[in-house]
């Protein structure tokens, strides 16, 4: 079945954000078996917006439009979009009360534009938006769909996965499954050559997504039935696993602190965190899954020496030695952020993120991350260069993520060396 | 003038890659004048590219069209758009010469199919590629212009800065300025009751963009020159000021956490953070800002009672009597960072994120909130119902900062009660 994605607002047209939900629907689309020949988009303008939908009806058969659900004067796609499936709008008594609680819950005044949002379409559907105060809606006209989401990707995604999705999977006449690998270690030109035979296949399908510091790989099967998709998928997944090994970090989508909050909470095991130029980004990242607090209870973010040396027991010694940006600073901060909270394993991260800050012989992108643990204490000697500070810190939070993963498995680390603390534990 | 933005592309149709040309090319016609009503994405096909160019050619005097310009077999934007341009395409010298160079150069021999990237319109022009080998191209039908570029952004940037908008400049009879407003404390509902007058006048022109927890306004006038449309802007971004008093944090797109930065740098003061249910977010926000390390020392994830009583010095019986989610704790937790790191100012948050681990009383949502500083402590009690984990972690921490804004300037705390701990500092 053909589908179409508009994407409605001003801001996109002057450039201001960036349209990440046509990629994110264009890409889901894509698994569900929809081919999508025309992105569109259009600014908050209802003659500009029901040509633009007219256009778009005549070539597809479902129309994915986000944006515009919101509730001011600009906010027209969904009168817009009524008026084009013939459909007319009505007020949604359940609507209506989910907005005035949601008022009544901030304590704030409900305005009336606000009951705007409560439109539904009379012969239509709506989906429940758990994360906002505008529902998803759908239109009808013959063979003719339209589902409108709202714009901001925090609703939408949500309202996609749970409510949009089961129900546009009862449309489509094939089946499609995808499984995916997350892969750490292997860079995407390595396995764009290890998995040639994989890539070029037609089904199932699969590629490979560059992700900053790993790779998702994607396996999609089609089949008459779900049971016989998922097992195409699931084979070919079964074979790149026996080919990866352990670089797969997850055949679930999980991403790696999951992965990790998931492989201490197995292990009873718990860790500790002492960052510097990740800046708490490495405990954040872990604390965003829920349930992290069975394996986590403290983090540390050092960003003085004094701090380091109070909290961290990191020796002046080390640092007028080897500067705060050092091999055995790291592993200093990773023991004593285990030995502080009590912790079976302790990350240590200290280097510089830029874009100003090298010494020299030291620079920019610098990083040395340690991970102490009952086998060891292991630090790796990091080097990104013509990166930004937000990527550095992405990369030094996920190589610690990565060799977490690997201590608590018992695995080897290949891109670390062994740190042997001295008798007197100086250094 | 019109334009129209047209990106060639199958991935972008799979959602395989982000559309950042359009956001790139949308921001730069903007700024140029140029007013743009639609942009487009259409695959690799021959057929349907012609018929959006042609579409797109009856709407708007400029096109701007990127990707497609590569050797394969699959890049047929040159030879699509010269037909729906009535051009031809002939073979340049100058270019071939340039590629042979290029292959010469990497010593890899030069496929038969590279020459098709030395083909340029018989009547339109060219724009030579500094980063790459496929030529920009021009094209003229009349009135109607097209701008081909290529897509990989590393070629295409450079491209449009240097060679292409010099050139349109020479077509652009007046030019754009925007000023951008951001504003925290008044919801998006009520502004737009508020700037109604700013929102519907035609230049300059007004427009509001919710973001998580604040609102950013843009402020864009259209003029004959550079100086009379930032003036116009300036005017116009002065009356909102005035209006919106204290709410409006930054005038130069700053965000929140680099505004705080600032003030506290410019305040020669510092702040220390313990932070339990946004798990290192707010350190990481603040950390991000190129230059914390000169304000910020400090930062706690205490996820476990423990910790907070070690190291913060929160109190068993403060925490036997109100919860561990509770104003006190979030006080004696502000209070302690800031001893600990020896700082003026001291942030304190505890809370339930979610999506479970809600008390009888105390709703997932719930997040006190308390700033500590020389002028005495204020907690916020903060109820964020129906929002995911991360919205309410996000929303949390923009809280906590512009509680931390407001003390370093000594502006009131509209949303946070002042707290007192007891003469003996146990609550």
């Amino acid at each position: 079945m053909n589908a179409e994605i508009i994407a409605v607002g001003t801001e996109l047209l002057l450039g201001d954000i960036l349209n990440t939900n046509a990629q994110y629907l264009a890409s889901r689309l894509a698994e569900l078996g929809f081919t999508v020949h025309y992105q569109s988009v259009v600014g908050d303008n209802a003659e500009r917006l029901a040509g633009v939908l007219q256009t778009a009806k005549a070539r597809a058969r479902l129309l994915v439009v986000c944006g515009g659900l919101g509730p001011t004067e600009d906010d027209l796609t969904k009168q817009t979009a009524a008026r084009v499936f013939r459909d007319t709008l009505v007020e949604d008594e359940e609507e209506l009360g989910r907005i005035r609680a949601h008022f009544a819950a901030l304590e704030k005044p409900m305005t009336p534009n606000n009951a705007r949002q409560a439109l539904v379409p009379a012969h239509g559907g709506k989906f429940t938006n758990d994360n906002g105060t505008a529902p998803g809606i759908l239109l009808r006209d013959g063979d003719n769909l339209a589902i409108l989401l709202p714009g901001p990707p925090s609703e939408l995604r949500p309202m996609f996965e749970t409510k949009v999705l089961p129900y546009l999977r009862t449309l489509s006449d094939s089946v499609l499954v995808s499984r995916w690998l997350h892969v750490i270690g292997i860079p995407e030109s390595q396995l764009d050559l290890q998995l040639a035979d994989w890539l070029n296949a037609a089904n199932p399908t699969t590629a490979l997504y560059a992700k900053t510091g790993e790779v998702h790989i994607r396996i999609t099967a089609k089949a008459e039935d779900e049971e016989a998709a998922a097992a195409s998928a699931g084979a070919t997944a079964q074979q790149l696993c026996g080919i990866l090994g352990e670089t797969v970090y997850s055949t679930d989508s999980s991403d790696l602190e999951t992965t990790v909050v998931r492989l201490l909470k197995a292990a009873g095991a718990h860790t500790a965190l002492a960052e510097s130029c990740t800046g708490g980004l490495l405990a954040q990242r872990i604390t965003a899954v829920s349930g992290a607090s069975e394996v986590f209870h403290c983090g540390i973010v050092s960003y003085s020496e004094e701090i380091k040396q109070k909290l961290l027991g990191v020796r002046a010694e080390t640092v007028a030695a080897h500067t705060v940006y050092s091999a055995p600073v790291a592993a200093q901060m990773a023991r004593g952020a285990a030995a502080l909270a009590g912790a079976e394993y302790g990350v240590g991260i200290t280097g510089i993120a830029g874009p100003t800050g090298g010494l020299p012989g030291i620079p920019v992108g610098t990083v040395f991350i340690a991970v102490h643990s009952p086998q060891g204490t292991f630090v790796r000697h990091a080097l990104w260069t013509n990166r930004s500070r937000e990527d550095i810190r992405w990369r030094a939070a996920t190589a610690a993520l990565e060799m977490l993963r690997r201590a608590v498995l018992g695995l080897s680390q290949p891109d670390a060396a062994p740190f042997l603390f001295e008798p007197d534990a100086s250094v």
